[in-house]
């Protein structure tokens, strides 16, 4: 594995790898897949490099914290950094490149350039909670690293649902060579979703934290059993989890596309949610699939 | 000489030539000059075609005439289209790729991504007086472009000053591979900056355009000879144009890479106006030298 900080030292590892190279039909050095990341790798993260790895000659890893993603500063500072484990696991996971650069690499001097995906994707659930300025800060990032890396296929998590939507959403806008690959979201054997921010949790709010997932598969089976009305389900949600002292931010049900608010859960529903444990914020979805659903 | 209107038939004639081979070292069909344009194609389109002919082996113009920057309706309405002169005019320059999409394909139902240059670049000059939305047009038209084609180099004509600084700015952030060449202003031989909005003036109207070039000529001789002081040079000018009935919007002194306003003219300053002769709106810039200038 290779450890680069700059994108044209990037550049010069991957040679002719890439989207350029294997759109033209020829590719040189075969085709890349990437894994952008902000480190503190987990089991989940690892699940997305075995994918990539599964499907490409060369993987590429970036670690990088993004500031402007940041609504707290205090989340900024006590995000979980740790490059050496990170490129211990990075390799272990048989990743070629990893692509750690420095913020000012990023944002140099005089940056003032961003790019925003407009519309419901990005006001609703996350976009209300953090701001519209974290997504602007992803859609910003994003696309900086899918230039610089121009890969073939990049891997993102589901667990960060509506960011995979609005990475989707900006790539097919901008026209970007690179096919998003959503990934299931990695969970602890009680359900909870894995997430670096899992580690900040006390013993016992850790404990309280998987009455999230407990919740949300209670929903789920009522759905495929055949419930369609979502204010009685929603109701017995925030008592149950009111009661475990986790303080739900929004608890969502939305069309999976579009992220509009739905009536009822007729047709397949994203459930989101958000919730704070402590002082520690989780975010976590699924899919509701109401009985015969083909999909 | 093809004319593609999708992305996908543009990829297509392409080939493998372009930045993403390019860089790689082992270029299969050669470097991509692109001149991007919003067509009604004039001699000051033809120089930049010839500069992109004279340096790489494949040539590609865009016409597309961009509805998102403009502020006026009308002035879109109005743009010039003829796209068989345009063609015609585009394969005697040696045009191998021609790509004339639809709004549609650039914009397609559910489009909702913006690439946005913040900061003074966009707010001063054009962007005061057509609206911050002209450059967040220009800037995600361009990076589209960018990303579609994926040139090696692009040509801008200096005559659109800022939109040279504003695209310079977003390759240079986002780290898009391709090199922005700036090209002289082409110039009618009473040093009209040419302009596909030139044919809407009256011959009357056109006799008058002519005293904002030559207002600028005199500003810079006077530059040249030791000119200072600022004020002086512009009520001269606002003068001599008041009494050839052209209706001023600006006329700035400005530093060259940044667009501050400068106090005086001790170093190369851009001097840029804007101005509407009867409807028509015009704009043009030059570098004023003080003597003894080195750049």
């Amino acid at each position: 594995m290779r450890t680069v900080r700059t994108v044209a030292e990037l550049r010069e590892a991957l040679g002719g790898a890439g989207s350029g190279s294997a759109l033209s039909g020829g590719a040189p050095s075969g085709t890349v897949g990437f894994v952008p990341t902000m480190g503190a790798l987990h089991e989940g993260h690892l699940s997305l490099l075995r994918a990539a790895r599964a499907a490409h000659d060369t993987v590429v890893l970036s670690i990088f914290v993004n500031p402007t993603q940041f609504n707290e500063q205090s989340d900024f500072d006590r995000y979980a950094r740790d490059e050496g484990r990170d490129a211990r696991l990075a390799e272990e996971a048989g990743v070629d490149v990893l692509f750690a650069p420095e913020v000012s690499e990023i944002y140099p001097e005089g940056f003032c350039t961003s790019v925003s995906v407009g519309g419901r994707l990005t006001e609703v659930l996350e976009g209300a909670e953090r701001g519209r300025g974290h997504f602007d800060g992803v859609a910003t990032v994003v696309s900086k690293l899918l230039i610089a890396v121009r890969p073939d296929a990049a891997y993102f998590g589901e667990k960060d649902y509506q960011q995979l939507l609005v990475v989707r959403r900006l790539v097919a806008d901008l026209g970007l060579p690179v096919r998003i690959v959503g990934c299931p979201t990695s969970r602890e054997p009680d359900g909870l979703a894995r997430s670096s921010r899992n580690v900040r949790l006390s013993a016992e709010a850790r404990e309280r934290a998987g009455t999230i997932p407990r919740v949300m598969a209670e929903i789920a089976e009522r759905v495929r059993a055949g419930a369609e009305e979502i204010e009685p389900l929603r109701a017995a949600a925030a008592e149950a989890l009111g009661r475990a002292g986790v303080e739900v931010e929004y608890l969502a049900f939305v069309d999976p596309d579009t992220l509009e608010t739905v009536a009822d859960l007729a047709a397949p529903t994203r459930l989101a949610v958000a919730a704070r444990v402590d002082d520690v914020r989780l975010i976590d979805n699924r899919l509701l699939t109401p009985p015969d659903t083909k999909r």
